[in-house]
C-alpha cells in the first residue's frame, strides 16, 4: 500500500469511528463490544479467524478502544489506523478471565450499557465479557451498527462492481463445461477456480450452489454428485469477493429441451426479476420491491412456490440489511446495495432463481450485474 | 450415494445419537441445543450457512430431536438419518420467538439444564432459546460434545488422509510459481486453485497463509501484495477439506540465499518438529508433546520467539480438541488427530513454522503428512 493511500484509509477509519460514537450516543450506548467479523473490519481494518481463542474489541467514546486478544495476534495491531490499548493473553485459558477483567476495569465497563451484535458475537466471547462486567446490560446494537454500513461510499461501490465483474467473468468461463454428464460438484469446483483465476479473494462470500434437476427445487442445496441430465433445470448461485466486498448472483440454465411448465416458470421469474429491478429506486421501500416481485409470481399462480423473501443487502457480508421483505418499511437511499432474487421451486421437479445486484443512486438505481437473464440452454 | 452406503451412514448417525445421550447423562444434561456447525453436522449430516436466520436443533433423550429453522430450509430435512420434529418459521422475524417457544414447550425445556457450545452458538440463537425457556440453565457442554468427536473412526481417518494427500499435491503444483517477484496474494490464490483442482471441497478449512520476509514473523498473517525477495523466509500454511474433514499443514521455504540466523532457526524448528512427532504417542499427554517441542526451542535460546502452543486437534474443524498445550493433561488415545507446528518468529525479520498432522494409533502414532521438512530453496 502506498503511503498516501494508507493515510487516506487512516482518515477514513477515524471518520468511521466518529460516526460510531455518534450512533452510540443516539442509541444510548456507553460502549460497544465486537468480536472479529465484518463490523470490526469496517471500523478497524482488522481481520481474525474466528476460532477457540476469544478476540474482543471495546469502543468507549472519549477513550482509546481496547482490544483483548491472544499474544500471538499482537503483530496485527501494527495495521490499526488509530491508537488502541492491547490486552494480550497467553495460551492457557485459565488466565483469560483476568485479562478481560483488567480491560473492563480500564474502561470502567461495569454497570454500563454495552451494545453487542447477536448475529456475530458468540456465547464464547459474551461469557468472558459478562464475567468481566457482571452488572452491565447488553442491548442489541445491530441497528446502530448496521446503520454505519448501510449506505456504501463510492470506493465501496467500486469494489462491489469489481466483485460483480469477477463473478460474471467466472461464470462465462464455466458455461462451456456445463455438459450432460458433468456433476454438480465438478461444476461448483470449476466455478470456484474461475472465480479465483479472475481475481476473487480466496475467501468467497459463500461456496457456489450448483443444483440440477430435483435438487434445484431446494434453494440452499449443497452441490452433490448428481450429473446434468437432459430436461434438468440448473441453478447456479455464486459470488466473488474483492477487497472484502462481495457479489451474489444467480442464473438458471436449462439442460437440453425441458418440460413446458419449467420453461413457463423461468419466464415468470424473469418477469418478477424485471419488476423488482424497476421497483427498486430511490424513495421506494424494501417492502415495495418485495411486493412488486411477489405480485408477478402470485398473479401467475405460483405464489406458494416462492418460499423466500425477494432479497437482502450485500456489502462486506453476503447477507446484511436492508432485507427485501414485505414487512420492511425501510426507505431505499443512495448507496444501498442489495439483491433481487425471485424464485419458483416445484418440489421434486426443479426450481428457477434469477438474482441481480442493485445499487440505489441519487438518480434512482443501477443494476450492477449484466449477464443474460433469458433462457440459456446448455448440455 | 448408493442405498447400502446411505443405510450404513444412517446406522452410524443413530449410533452417534446414542453416544450423545450417554454423554449427556454423564454430564447431567437434560437437553442439548446446537446451531449449525461441525457438531450438528457430525450428529445429523445437516449443514447450513450461518446467517441472520437462527437455526437450532434440540436433543432430548427419549424424544425425537426438534429442529427450528426457516421454512425455506425444509427440503434439507429429507437428508436426516432419523425422525425429527420440524418447527419451521416464516421470513418475518416477529414470528420467530413464538416458533422457538412452541418447540421448547413441545420438549418441556423450561427449567431444564440445556447444554450449549459457547464456541459455536451465537447470541442470536441463544437469546431466542433463552426467551423460549426462561428458567432453564445453559451449562457449557463443550467437553461432553467434544468427547464424541475426539477419537476418529477408520472412515473419518480415511477422509483426513485424503485431505492431507490433496493438500500435499496442491503445494507441489504451486512450488514452481514461487519465483522472485511473485506476490503473496498471487501464490495464495494459485495454491487455492490447486487445492480445488486436486479435489478439495470448495469450502476450505481456512484461506491459505502465504507470508514472506518480515510478514512471515506474524503467525496469522493475511496474504498481502508483498513480492518474494531474495533473502526472504516464505511461510505457507494451508489445508484441504475432503467430505467435511480437513488437513492443516505448514512448510517454510527460503528465497535465494538467506541470513545465517534464519537458516539456524529453520534447523531448530525442524528438530522441534521431529521431537514433537517422536513424543506424540499412545499414552503420552498433550502436555508432554508440547514440552518436548518447546524444550528444543528453549534450549536453543529461542523460547521467547515461539509464541504459541505446539498444536491443536483437527477433524471436522481446523481447531478442535485436543489442544497441544503444556497445561493440557489429556492422555493421547487411538483415533486422536492433531497438528504439531513449532515456530520461531523474529519480529521484523522473518519466521519459520513446520506443521504436520498426526494420528494416534493402537501401536503408537502415525504422521499423515510426508512433504520434505528440510530447507527447500525457491526463487
Amino acid at each position: 500500500m502506498i503511503g498516501a493511500f494508507s493515510l487516506f484509509m487512516d482518515v477514513k477509519m477515524k471518520t468511521r469511528l466518529e460516526k460510531l460514537y455518534a450512533a452510540m450516543e443516539e442509541a444510548h450506548l456507553d460502549a460497544i463490544a465486537l468480536n472479529p467479523g465484518p463490523t470490526l473490519a469496517y471500523l478497524t481494518g482488522l481481520t481474525f479467524h474466528l476460532m477457540e481463542r476469544p478476540v474482543v474489541m471495546f469502543f468507549v467514546p472519549g477513550k482509546d478502544p481496547a482490544l483483548v486478544l491472544p499474544t500471538l495476534e499482537m503483530p496485527k495491531l501494527q495495521e490499526l489506523p488509530y491508537p488502541a490499548n492491547a490486552f494480550p493473553y497467553p495460551e492457557d485459558p485459565s488466565a483469560w478471565n483476568d485479562v478481560f477483567r483488567t480491560a473492563a476495569e480500564h474502561l470502567s465497563l461495569d454497570d454500563k450499557r454495552i451494545g453487542v451484535e447477536p448475529r456475530a458475537l458468540r456465547l464464547l466471547e459474551f461469557r468472558y465479557i459478562q464475567a468481566a462486567a457482571p452488572s452491565a446490560d447488553f442491548p442489541d446494537a445491530s441497528e446502530a451498527l448496521g446503520s454505519l454500513r448501510l449506505c456504501k461510499d463510492p470506493l465501496e461501490v467500486q469494489k462491489m462492481r469489481k466483485a460483480v465483474e469477477i463473478a460474471e467473468a467466472a461464470l462465462k468461463s464455466t458455461i462451456p463445461l456445463m455438459k450432460i454428464g458433468a456433476s454438480e460438484r465438478e461444476l461448483a469446483a470449476e466455478l470456484t477456480i474461475q472465480l479465483l483465476r479472475h481475481g476473487s479473494a480466496p475467501e468467497l462470500p459463500f461456496a457456489p450452489i450448483v443444483s440440477c434437476g430435483p435438487n434445484s427445487a431446494n434453494p440452499h442445496a449443497a452441490p452433490s454428485e448428481r450429473l446434468l441430465q437432459p430436461g434438468d433445470l440448473l441453478v447456479v448461485d455464486w459470488g466473488a469477493s474483492f477487497d472484502g466486498y462481495i457479489s451474489d448472483l444467480t442464473r438458471t440454465f436449462v439442460v437440453g429441451p425441458v418440460d413446458a411448465e419449467l420453461v413457463k416458470i423461468h419466464e415468470i421469474v424473469q418477469q418478477a426479476n424485471a419488476a423488482g429491478r424497476a421497483a427498486a429506486k430511490l424513495g421506494a421501500s424494501a417492502g415495495d420491491v418485495d411486493r412488486a416481485v411477489r405480485g408477478v409470481i402470485e398473479q401467475a399462480g405460483y405464489g406458494a412456490y416462492f418460499t423466500h423473501r425477494t432479497g437482502h443487502g450485500i456489502g462486506l457480508e453476503a447477507h446484511e440489511p436492508p432485507y427485501m421483505r414485505g414487512d420492511n418499511q425501510q426507505i431505499l437511499q443512495p448507496g444501498m446495495t442489495f439483491t433481487i432474487e425471485p424464485g419458483i421451486y416445484l418440489p421434486n421437479r426443479g426450481g428457477v432463481r434469477i438474482e441481480d445486484n442493485m445499487l440505489i443512486t441519487p438518480d434512482g438505481a443501477a443494476c450492477l450485474s449484466t449477464l443474460e437473464r433469458g433462457i440459456v440452454t446448455v448440455g
